[in-house]
């Protein structure tokens, strides 16, 4: 098979950035263009000495890029502007911001504060959640809107429990992301290491933009409050789910099972996992126990807010949308310790 | 005022060092015993460096201790066996394990895998949470029950709401610890720094012994769940709390300020508070939001668990018992960054 | 004695508001401003959560600042224009920049990359290192130029092995310094939480502004280079010392002790000392190895840099100006974990 | 090609798992065997949660273990006991312990606490520092030795240097350490997350037994102090190195790059390298300052301690003792943040 031919929009953060290190280790991979706002002209490894390799970052031209697939990695709204124009010159996008994530636009511009364009004309966008969105309506898309890091740890630990109508009322999610989550241009005070470090918070207690996001898959109101936790990567998602007094932990594992036999970056474990054993892993690991107590199901999941939560999942629908293996390139096993 | 004269049992632990930390500039003590099962004889500082003391570690024996105040800075089971013996011998107690901590001698052995013997007969024992616990109690005690870490920042967030019956249905309480609540000795693979940095985990994740602590005290079961969090220090609680939906902010802080208008260790904050904001002090800081959205109340609170969840809340203890003014010898400022 | 009024100029950093938690806890003081460039008129707890005080921050003004001591806890430039003013109203200045530091002017420049102004005319001056400085000319002098946070580290560890004669050729000194170093303005990608956790790095390998500081004391050229350590307090410094190949243990051991007898805050240490012990505290522990295979003395020190470093040392300073007993107000021991 | 048959003894620690996750994904290896002292039996997914694959922990037994290339990820005298048993029996072995580093059996004794049995009769061992080693010692080896994580960071920057004559006189290299480097079973106090997290500390100030295997290289003495920093992972040098007066960048420079222009896993870097932009990969980034003040050279390299200065190495060496290209498998790019 030929090569993919590559571009990868915003290079210098850490999505893009991911982007470029796991897909210079794609065996069907080319990267033929890093674009990046503000160090166009400069050398990739200068801003990201991780990198060991000899990219130049160029400037982003929407009428002009020329690629088989075109990664988006920027900030909301970016998407919007260009990814018609994009298509247009004969490219798939696979955008990892929120721009085409929500199916609501109202809801969009009350999370976002800013006007959703009309749906893209004549082209068709699909929310890729690999385990979760039929792969052909991925192979048919123009457009992969990569879902936000909190919903995918959130939908895949959840999603089978509800299609299974084993959750009664209100679910409690309480979420924990590493920093990096807040991205690398956000060098305001209480991201420095030194208020970081030793402490944790949480941030954004009700109403935080990804909420619309996973109701949109679930169906209901959820309850939601992220944390910031001290650590650069990672991210575990703890759910309190009121459940029906009969329910074992069987049943549990039987739904789980029976939605994820065939998805080999899901994993469901004996006991809870921590956030570590996923990092730089396209992983999810999920852990759950029944609290015969108070009638709840307390569900665990974790991944990598970079790689399963951003460029591991956008590379792992390329891989479907192209026909491939859909773990080729993607790394199974977290870096420990 | 004569000094009053302390002894510490379990000197080199995380909470017996702390109380030497705390009392050796406290105006009204006097450390004239500091007793380690492991390092009798030797200094004090050859185990604890950060401990700039003369001090030497002395064996503990209960019918020779000579003190007006007894700390018992141990496992649980050490006080059900001495404190009879220390307090016959004319010393208060103040003990931080969970041996008197709970009214139900099955719960304890439930929860703590060991019989509970019998309540300590002819002497007064108080669960003393000085903000919640009535100051009179405490001046009469024989011995005081220092509260577990988790349930001091829990009740100190969640009873006030309680006792004005505006909290319906089950609370869900998420709990954040650093890693000292481990203790010193817990040299197990899981606590090391190699494993625990970068990482986080749910521990526990059902039938956590503080469960009961908290239950006996707010009256109905409760959905909780701990977390160790990469710091060494603090604790976090955040707590999704089913509300009236006609509840508004000036409710919850007009409840919370009735509470804590004369506590100058409870801070009711106008943000979430972050864990390091009291590091290394006695206080406790309470933020909330309502989340209209789910008919839900967010409580968070922090305190440092060393502090005011065992040696600063001790001292507490003993500032009153005593007749001092609460707030002697212990800090209100955090440690930051 | 009637307690000293206190001005802090630049209360929202890291050094300024360890002034203001240290000396709220200091008998005999009272502090009655603290001024912020960009916050007047705000609540100092505001931009510090971690203090629990009612303070509003106030502007700066040289020419009506009414109080018995001011202390400067800003960027080097700004005590040079303000100093003379503000002595001249009758206030002693306690300066934590680098101004008045070095004795030569060129020196000021080449490292500061400003021109120094005459010295202060009328008025004496003197580099307050307590523990080698006279205390007479810290009582008769109008302003302390507080020593930088590596001089004091590296100062307190070498200057007795020099003056004893005991070191030949140049001392190599590698430094490692926590992140709160760079100050709480720095918000700069490479002091991002995500960067630097997990991470570490020499900066100023060569050329650091702290060099001629050393030198003017130690009286030779030295080979530095420091490093920023993922953490947030605490300075320790590693130098190599090549010495005359008979000199044992003991040697060394009785220079210290020579020196260091009456002063509380120098503890030399059987063990090598490590960063946290002395966190939170103005302590400088030392200790030291002999390498006989190279012929070389490793001498270890350990300060925290905002307090033995900065805040403490300044109060510390302050106490011997007035005549105070001069460890008032200031912590012994370290806060671990 | 057919695939290497590989075994791993040790695979739950920390080089023993790294190797495992690394010839997971290495095209031209094939893991047969997975030993474990402890936990033979079990699955090694039980103890290392991080890897997520199907292998079963089994017994060693020298005799009886069949593979084309058997790793020793264990303590130091384990090889010398069973190498000669494992390669008689038609293997290769790779061994990350220093049994066979040292010529010099005394030094072997005098840094190891243990007599060193004799050379291995009939097989040849070789020291494999694949960039400094000839291929072809290794192609012909029945044993190599891996190097110490110490001595690969310190001789891939130092070696060049001496060999070209441009250092004069005693090297300081003052050395920093993730800690990982105590290995994943000493569980011990000082290594647990509350001690470390925040700290740093010297060890082995003097005698560091990495330094007899440095300077059987280097030839001369060398001042070498390590240091614990509190990061899970990563190696940092920084060499003090006197210097003739005249030389500068450009024949450092050029020293450098005559050595290295066709090893790709080194890296000569424009700024100061730091630990972790080669966190996870197999590359040594190396930066250098002159000290024009003190005729000094400050010389930086960083490592992964696990991966370069461990599995990665030992699989590098692999890939050149069978002929296979040395990057096979081996990641280029560190993972980041």
């Amino acid at each position: 098979m030929k090569k993919l031919r590559i571009a990868i929009v915003g290079g210098t953060g850490y999505a893009g950035a991911e982007l470029v290190r796991l897909l210079t280790g794609h065996p069907n991979a080319d990267i033929v263009a890093v674009t990046s706002g503000r160090a166009a002209g400069e050398r990739l490894s200068a801003h990201c000495p991780w990198l060991s390799t000899d990219i130049a970052l160029s400037s982003f031209d929407a009428e002009k890029i020329d690629a088989d697939v075109v990664f988006f990695a920027q900030e909301s709204g970016f998407a919007m502007e260009n990814a018609a124009t994009v298509i247009s010159n004969g490219a798939k996008v696979i955008d990892l911001s929120a721009d085409f994530r929500l199916r609501d636009p109202a809801q969009y511009s009350r999370y976002y504060h800013r006007e959703h364009s009309l749906p893209l004309p004549n082209f068709s966008t699909v929310y890729g959640l690999p385990e979760l969105t039929p792969h052909e309506d991925i192979v048919n898309a123009d457009l992969i809107a990569n879902p936000g890091c909190y919903p995918t740890a959130t939908l895949l630990a959840l999603k089978p429990l509800f299609d299974a109508g084993l959750v009664e009322g209100t679910p409690v999610i309480d979420a924990k992301s590493g920093v990096s989550g807040a991205g690398r241009s956000r060098s305001e005070t209480p991201y420095l290491f030194a208020e970081r470090s030793g402490s944790m918070s949480a941030y954004a207690a009700t109403g935080h933009r990804h909420i619309p996001e996973i109701e949109q898959s679930l169906g209901i109101p959820i309850r939601f409050t992220p944390h910031l936790i001290p650590t650069p990567r990672g991210m575990q998602i703890t759910a309190h789910l009121p459940i029906k007094g009969s329910l074992e932990r069987d049943d549990i594992s039987h739904c789980y099972h029976k939605s994820y036999t065939n998805h080999k970056f899901v994993n469901i474990c004996a006991n809870n996992p921590e956030m570590k054993q996923v990092t730089a892993s396209n992983r999810c690991d999920i852990g759950f126990e029944i609290d015969a107590h108070t009638g709840y199901l307390v569900v665990i999941s974790v991944i990598d807010n970079l790689v399963k939560g951003a460029a591991g999942q956008a590379i792992q629908n390329m891989n479907i949308m192209f026909g491939l293996e859909e773990s080729i390139g993607l790394p199974i096993h977290g870096v420990w310790p």
